[in-house]
């Protein structure tokens, strides 16, 4: 059962923005047992969109391709539906209500130019968009069905999961259900990706069933299992003996599976131990806090904290002693022991972690280089600071800092068990 | 002159990596001159190489494949050259020097398993790789120039910038070379993608140079103006007036330029005027904090704030008074009014953003529905509060919460200039 995936979009060929639906969508439609022949990433041109689709219609049974249909004049994609097709494009009644139900639903009248999104080809029906003004478009050309979703990542998302996926399952059962991949994985943090890889070598064979490779990103070590089978519990069961294979070889740094992140297992393990959490931040300006709040419900382990990126909110939000920031810096060790403590203290929070570095470009001295991170953690017992040094630019050393205060407060949470 | 860009590799197909090579290599490529005509995404498989091979050598002057070059099994890349070409692999004595080298300059003993990437197709000839073990390839096949590199970013990148970079430039100056594209990007708020498009709609001819399009991404829509011609002064002479045209009749939602962003306007016209600025979050839980301070030497404006996501922090740390909150709840005109005049106040900024709503997936209901996001901005004359109701997952309406909270702030300095 083959798929071919398109991103439409000047911006796309030209390198402007890298396309991201390509891949989710590739994921997606694995995991459902379609085999993917190409992604194809097009820019905004008449001919040849018309051109791929046919190409691409004779050799996949399913073509879904995302962008192309906002309402200005370079979006191109119902019109090369309609020519595949050979039909006219006319204004559609139920895509016109839909997209005027949303013009109501932000408050704001629609426009003309929108109208445009309400021409269908004739012979194509319309997906319902819950999170934007584009209707999907869904038709059949010879033996290939087609589906076109816009290229917002939120919108295309949506319409995909409430009814592109159905609808393939639909079809897909009445066709006959193709061998299906289903995909284990193990995030692992304290080790790096080689000796993980060493510890796994044996397992890594191409051409095996189930077949197990690693990544790496950002401090984290994710080691992937992919099953084909004809049935999920068929893969399930061919995973099952390789994975407890693995965790005996290196369960010790396996802190959470499949679409589980770091801040997710901190949280779920505060939550069960009736633990809070605040924070006190400064190079990182407030990304912890919002790693944090990505999670829906960690309310009732995260009720908030500081953003102290100057010596003064330092001193007048969190007590900071001025002589240490003059003696030793804002960067240093007795600078975040108080950040942390002082914050655990006032906001009545059980764990408390600061953050205080040099993110870069500037900044940096011989003696506390640029990548220099000291963080902090507070706890009823006792509270602890750790120096680090990482490398990259200003946003990876942000992203890094955040990593490791939780993958610390993640230590802190598995070794020392707190009642 | 036309270039096809293809990534090689079963990591790619299955959606289990984004590809960020392609859309690298299309900026460079077209800013030396190329028409992109495809970027195509293909697994690990011999046949499917050839034949795409195959038919972009018909239709591109020079094709750039990444990936597939590693010492695995599953890396074909060699070998479907080898059969586009029609000859034989053969160890490369060159190839494999260079492979030992690098095994020497990491200290490690060069494996067996590395012996395969020197094998090279008799009739290509190696790129050097300094960042990793596999030589890039490189070989004429009919009218067509290929270049095969590694799919690791940073080997594709060293090797396209030292050596194909320049024999492209040799090679084009040699058939004379093509126009050049410059592209200026203008960045707008406050009007929606189909308004700015339908001002726009005479410029947005198909096939004018230059070209101008619109793209729009969470509350920010950019117009793009390509202009190609044989050298950047003659193409900047074409931008020109048709900025200045695009200026006249949308300008007043232009806020920046080029690589701009809105937090990096905001903050360089705060500190023209000596303003600073403080944050109070709750539903946003820091990223606005973390977007400020995404600019180096943000700090000379932003100079922190609270994430008060807790009723109790919104009391004890910036005294929002319990009644209010009982009465309208915590996403509500009141309490963003005193988030914002409190956290001010006690900052001692001259600005203060607050930010409280319903993010979602829980916590809607009929009155205040997910999405309904309040964002308060109090400045020395007065305190105001603005309600809006966005759609989207919890990413999308914290994202756009914050976008919103800094567009806000770009209108007060605007409009109202503050001494």
């Amino acid at each position: 059962m083959k798929a071919t995936i398109i991103g439409i979009g000047d911006e796309l060929i030209l390198g402007q923005s890298i396309d991201t639906n390509s891949a989710w969508l590739a994921g997606h439609l694995t995991a459902m047992g379609f085999d993917i022949t190409e992604h194809i990433t097009l820019g905004d041109h008449l001919a040849d969109l018309v051109d791929t689709l046919r190409r691409c219609c004779a050799s996949s049974q399913v073509v879904i391709a995302t962008g192309g249909l906002g309402p200005t004049e370079d979006d191109l994609t119902r019109f090369a539906l309609a020519e595949l097709l050979g039909c006219e494009l006319k204004p559609d009644p139920e895509a016109l209500r839909q997209i005027a139900a949303v013009f109501q639903r932000i408050g704001r009248p629609m426009t003309q130019a929108n109208q445009v999104q309400g021409l269908i080809p004739a012979k194509a029906s319309i997906i319902a968009n819950r999170n934007g003004t584009a209707p999907g478009l869904q038709a059949q050309w010879q033996d290939c069905r087609l589906y076109f979703m816009p290229g917002v990542p939120a919108e295309m998302k949506e319409m995909f999961e409430h009814a592109i996926q159905p609808d393939l399952t639909d079809w897909m059962n009445r066709q006959g259900r193709p061998d299906m991949l289903v995909t284990r994985l193990l995030h692992t943090c304290g080790e790096g990706e080689s000796n993980i890889g060493a510890a796994l070598k044996d397992l890594m064979r191409r051409g095996a069933n189930p077949t197990v490779n690693t990544t790496a990103k950002e401090g984290v070590v994710t080691v992937r299992i992919n099953a084909r089978a004809n049935s999920e519990e068929a893969a399930r069961q061919l995973i099952q003996p390789i994975e407890a294979d693995i965790l005996q070889r290196i369960g010790t740094y396996v802190f959470g599976f499949d679409q589980q992140t770091m801040q997710e297992v901190v949280i779920d393990t505060m939550r069960s131990r009736n633990l809070t959490l605040t924070v006190a931040e400064s190079c990182t300006g407030g990304f912890l806090g919002q790693t944090l709040t990505q999670a829906p419900g960690s309310s009732d382990v995260f009720h908030g904290g500081w953003i102290c990126y100057s010596n003064t909110l330092k001193m007048n939000l969190l007590g900071v002693n001025p002589d240490d920031l003059d003696q030793h810096g804002a960067v240093s060790e007795p600078v975040v022991l108080q950040l942390a403590a002082n914050a655990r203290l006032k906001s009545g929070a059980d764990l408390a972690l600061a953050i205080s570095g040099i993110a870069g470009p500037g900044g940096g001295s011989e003696d506390k280089p640029v990548g220099t991170v000291w963080i902090g953690l507070a706890s009823p017992q006792e509270t602890q600071a750790y120096c680090f040094h990482f490398i990259g630019d200003r946003e990876r050393i942000r992203i890094r800092s955040v990593n490791m205060a939780l993958q610390l407060l993640y230590q802190y949470l598995n070794r020392k068990p707190v009642n």
